[in-house]
């Protein structure tokens, strides 16, 4: 085994400074701008969160108005984009294809200067749903959506109404609400750091989000849900989920869905989403999938003094609002996009190149050997 | 004036272990696994200079033939890609082409495993130069190129045989080689550690080479020679070049191609690139602007005590051999791509994911505000 450094992967020393987001203060917090996550999840829409992380403060009713018909009038996508889009086969990897169609926009509507940065990350707001729709429903059921939805104001509801061609119940538009308000932003974890290094080189909001993008996509980073869902899709009451995940224990097999690097004692995102999950799975008539659920959670704090994180109940949550599990991950990158952003604001208001040093392990000097005198 | 902190940037803390490269050992050093810079684009071929850090060690006479044919039957584009570089438009930044064209190649040839990483970056360096240069003739001269060129076994000739529609001549095809040498790897900068970051979730190598090329378009990144090209570009002698110069310094313009964030004394690069470009202004009968370069190199020295580094006689350089001013920094990125995927691996194969910390500079707590009850 290579060995790893204690100072390994930059952790507990600062890269910058942030007003954004406080993660794990007293063991189990967090706030954006201040406000804590409980009350943001409760009370708030995904559009207020997103005004209030890129423009500074919450909005009043005739600001948000404005802001939602902003973002409404930004949905549609441009036609050398959807061909681009037509051009990704079916079976790629639905992150790939948000990282390439962020990327083209780019092209298209290139940020020329940094008085647009408000702009285009607005514009990507409202798009980058529409974007892993648009290609999800073409490839998969060969039609050509609608990305315009002008009579759905929220962008909860408009990601659903695209995947299930109507429009969705009252309950399914609040959790789905809630669930991006839960994922919008999480100080420097790795994508957000992606986008600053990016950002530190003064280019341009599309690089730095196609790269978040990039990193989110990582099976360490984002995905989680996505593997959580995997493992307990097949068991189909609470005893056989204990056994199955006491076996996995035995195996030393990784658990995903648990515990977490920066809380220590909770993650509050948790309660959050878990609760909605129950509603859903009480909607749904759903017998087991929840009992399942709240059994692992039972079950791996009994055994490892591990909690959920954000990921375990929205793995449930999704599937209760029929969503397929390869879109898991694409609704953290339609939610995130607004905390990356803000970063990336953040980094350019405040700028010095990223450019850290390393250590030196290989030779200290090598010898050029002339090519026909190489072993 | 927003305040800097000493630490910002990461600068002088070590992000973590590396066997590639040292840059500035006494103060003016570079070497890639131990090999000293000025042996390497005097002797190598860039071929050789891949397999080094892609493979570990310089290649054997077999080795490098294997290698350098392989190279040459990767470099075909797939026509789904073709079809996507033709949608983006003429005025579009080659960076963001090159960008849009790394991410779409992972859409269509994804790295389904890391026992493939070796086959995806060597299609990518084999790649790289034909995506933009495929984009670049079709969208300035309205012509479909042959990116394979199977009488062209060099990279470096292969460029600037898709760039020009002939082949080039021998001084040309040697500059272009040791360009690429030169630029092929530099540590931890700002790209390459973009690169990490996003190879520290485990991600996919297209999404980490993606995020790479976002950050080297950043201007305090990549483009110094860009912009070092078109500030002489109007000077006729260099008499004209002083005195022009004199004048930016008196403004307190910043002047690229200058100076280094980590070489105190001197770039080693740049008297091997300088060398290259006095050849070829004598090749080419250039009655000024190497006497232009060669003033401005006196006079910042003279008046600043800078040197010139990498970017600065790369400029005329480039310009000598016909290359369009808007194609300096994809060239950097065809060179660069093997330092990045050598990283990449690097990191995979001791990896802890990139999660540093931030300093909160944020409101403590803020208390919610019904949005009615909202100024």
């Amino acid at each position: 085994m290579p060995k790893v450094l204690s100072g390994a992967g930059l952790r507990g020393q600062s890269a910058g400074e942030t007003a954004l987001c406080t993660v794990g203060k007293a063991a189990a917090g967090l706030t954006y701008r201040g406000y804590d996550i409980d009350v943001l999840a409760d009370q708030a829409s995904f559009e207020e969160i997103a005004y209030l992380l890129l423009y500074g403060n919450l909005p009043n009713r005739s600001e948000l108005t404005a802001y939602e018909e902003k973002l409404m009038g930004l949905r549609a996508l441009p036609e050398p984009l959807k061909a681009v889009l037509e051009q990704v086969p079916k079976d790629t990897h639905p992150m790939d294809v948000m990282r390439t169609g962020c990327s083209f926009l780019g092209n298209l509507e290139p940020e020329n200067s940094m008085a647009d940065q408000h702009q285009v990350a607005d514009r990507l707001v409202a798009t980058l749903p529409a974007m892993v729709l648009y290609w999800y429903r073409f490839s998969h059921d060969g039609v050509r959506i609608d990305t315009h939805n002008p009579h759905v104001p929220s962008l909860a509801g408009h990601f659903l109404t695209m995947l299930h061609d109507k429009a969705p119940n009252a309950l399914h538009t609040q959790v789905m609400n809630a669930s991006l308000i839960l994922y919008a932003e999480h100080e420097f974890n790795a994508s957000t750091f992606t986008a600053r290094v990016c950002a530190s080189t003064l280019s341009d909001m599309h690089s730095c989000i196609t790269g978040g993008i990039g990193s989110l996509r990582g099976p360490l980073h984002g995905g989680a849900n996505e593997a959580a869902m995997d493992m307990i899709e097949p068991w189909k009451s609470a005893d056989e989920a204990e056994a199955a995940l006491l076996q996995k224990l035995a195996n030393k097999e990784k658990i995903m869905g648990f515990g977490h690097a920066i809380y220590s004692e909770r993650d509050p995102r948790n309660e959050i989403i878990k609760k909605w999950a129950k509603k859903l799975s009480e909607e749904a008539g759903d017998d087991h999938l929840y009992a399942v659920s709240e059994r692992c959670e039972a079950v791996m704090w009994r055994e490892k003094k591990l909690f959920c994180n954000a990921d375990f109940f929205h793995a449930s949550a999704y599937r209760f609002m029929g969503i397929p599990t390869p879109l898991f991950t694409p609704i953290f990158v339609c939610s995130r996009v607004t905390g990356w952003a803000a970063h990336v604001m953040e980094q350019r208001a405040n700028n010095r190149i990223i450019r850290p040093s390393a250590d030196y392990t290989g030779p200290d000097h090598a010898e050029w050997i002339a090519i026909d005198n190489r072993k």
